[in-house]
């Protein structure tokens, strides 16, 4: 199961909506099929290593980080599949987290006859596709906050210089982040004030990682979400002229030609403020399961209070910036005394360059 | 020379003035006589290892952490007695740093037919007597400042709570810290604020180190130096009425009836504040090699900006504290814009508990 989630992980830059799936098939202590899915609409792990296997799959075990699927998607549901292959077991790592699925695969094959055995290594399968696990769980998708800040928590000189606070290898390591999640979402002040692209830089990703056909052939770049209420983004911004799609979210369209990739998203705004909570599961029902987070004090400090971030990263980068500098969270309300609303826990900690990068899991009370 | 270091640090909470000093006598590949200073005014390493090693030092070497003495002192000098003990050679990690005495056991052991070796392991003995390397090239005392935060670098609410910002293991940490240093320096507005103790709690310090009886019998509390320009502090406060002395730093003394362990001590005032570039001088002439700072955001980002910090260690609990709680720095003047005037590097991160340690060096440039 451990080199099937290995070979799942192969698939973190592309899968998305789907989740990261891989498949060994083990016959008298040999590998004889091993897969993993590359991207919606191509082939799932488990039919890929049964084709390898070919008439070796008849008496094997199947090893599979995910229950096979039970519908007619893209492709045919694997389970019949799997049925008429001749296995005689099959090891699952975890349930189809979706409800509309979740178990029929399990039945279907228990009662063809078929050894089954699940939660063998349920979490690290989990932990490969939060997206996913929490999108068809919740609704909502797995939303990841990235900070970058001096040692005294400012991410912006008293002057608004923000972009080099972080060092060159920092700045990569976001490329990597980025390029796993569906979706950046940022807000128009970041736009106005920056002017970022918001686009995964390929080459600046591990090369021995991207390089490999699969994934530069089917990679797409994350789709650009801007919080944009007061209509103030235009497109001659860097963010909108790229590959990829922009999704700009307001409270009503305006009449400008724009592009085809840029949509306006129109949500209810409660005094002139987009509800997040709101918006956050309308992005779900686009089938999106990781959303990146790059956003200024105002917009980090709410997501917080709303209790949306699911996961923090920050970059300390080896600087004093002063109390004058820009804060790293603009919290308005409860936040002011303990005991905090929030219970946070540092997940990770380790050196990216000369920065210090943090991982912090938020538990909300 | 490796063991002769680790023999020298088991002195680290009691020979201040004086350095950390290991001694490894070996004759024919066997260890005849080991020894590590202890305390002012007790015998010096090599002398406790020539003791143990009795008539077997003779054709032996020896190994010691730092150049032997040479003065009279508490103690007469080292050198005469090595060269009468019949060690043909000795290995020393790097010379004395007192400008008075470098050099001149080398060459006087040289000279009396001893083979000298040196520089061996010279920066990992530096590295143990920080604070006594420090003074002794520079006059100054080695200073570390303490600091305490939430995620987004703040030290205390907005109504001045900072007391439990972390966690009890982060509060033992600083007791190993405050033990190994001769004095700990606050602001009498810390004093007034948080009234802490400033002293060692032995008992929160690691068992195993903490109850040898040498150190437990010679621990001496660290001075408690408060810097109290206006002369705010009296005697009721707790850091007063504790074992060890205290030393209030003043422009003007004043007339009350002080306790016997307190010392007020006068110096120069610019604008009525204090000159802290002074001041550290000043107490480097009372043979103090290492100060550990508690102190709040002003006094913090002014020996900052007088670069006067060595080393910044800072407890990051996993807690946000927002915008209008107290920043970790004020700074008045010229960090605010990008390049900064000082060029930090994290030299060490770790978890402590559920917080994380990270040890800074500033370069002043």
């Amino acid at each position: 199961m451990k080199k099937a989630i290995e070979l799942a992980k192969k698939g973190e830059f592309t899968t998305a909506p789907n989740p990261n799936v891989g498949c060994i098939i083990v016959n008298n202590n040999e590998i004889v099929g091993q897969g993993w899915h590359c991207q919606t609409g191509k082939e799932h792990a488990e039919i890929i290593a049964l084709n390898m296997a070919g008439s070796k799959a008849i008496g094997s075990t199947m090893y599979v980080t995910l229950e096979p699927c039970s519908n007619f998607g893209h492709t045919p549901p694997c389970f019949n599949i799997i049925k008429k292959s001749g296995i005689t077991k099959i090891v699952i790592a975890t349930q189809d987290p979706n409800p509309l699925n979740s178990g029929k695969s399990i039945s279907f094959l228990a009662n063809s006859n078929i050894q089954v055995k699940i939660n063998i290594l349920a979490n690290e399968s989990k932990k490969i596709n939060k997206g996913f696990f929490k999108r068809m769980e919740t609704g909502l998708p797995f939303v990841q906050l990235k900070l970058g800040a001096s040692i005294d928590g400012r991410t912006a000189t008293v002057h608004g210089h923000s972009k080099w606070i972080t060092s060159i290898q920092s700045r990569k390591d976001v490329q990597y982040y980025r390029a796993k999640s569906s979706a950046i979402l940022s807000s128009s002040n970041t736009i106005l004030n920056d002017n970022p692209y918001l686009t995964v830089r390929l080459e600046e990703i591990d090369k021995t990682v991207m390089l490999q056909k699969e994934i530069k052939n089917t990679f797409k770049q994350p789709i650009r979400i801007i919080i944009d209420s007061q209509n103030k983004i235009k497109n001659n911004y860097n963010c909108i002229n790229q590959q990829g799609n922009v999704f700009l979210i307001r409270t009503k369209k305006d009449c400008h030609k724009w592009p085809a990739n840029v949509q306006q998203i129109i949500v209810k705004a409660t005094n002139k403020k987009i509800d997040l909570k709101n918006l956050f599961l309308l992005l779900g029902t686009y089938q999106i399961n990781n959303i990146w987070v790059e956003a200024g004090p105002t917009l980090s400090g709410l997501l917080i209070e709303k209790k949306i971030i699911d996961e923090l990263i920050i970059y300390i980068s080896p600087k004093i910036l002063g109390h004058t500098s820009k804060p790293l969270f603009i919290i308005e309300k409860t936040l002011k005394l303990p005991p905090n609303f929030i219970k946070l826990s540092f997940t990770d900690v380790r050196k990216i360059g000369p920065d210090i990068r943090i991982t912090i899991k938020p538990i909300y009370l």
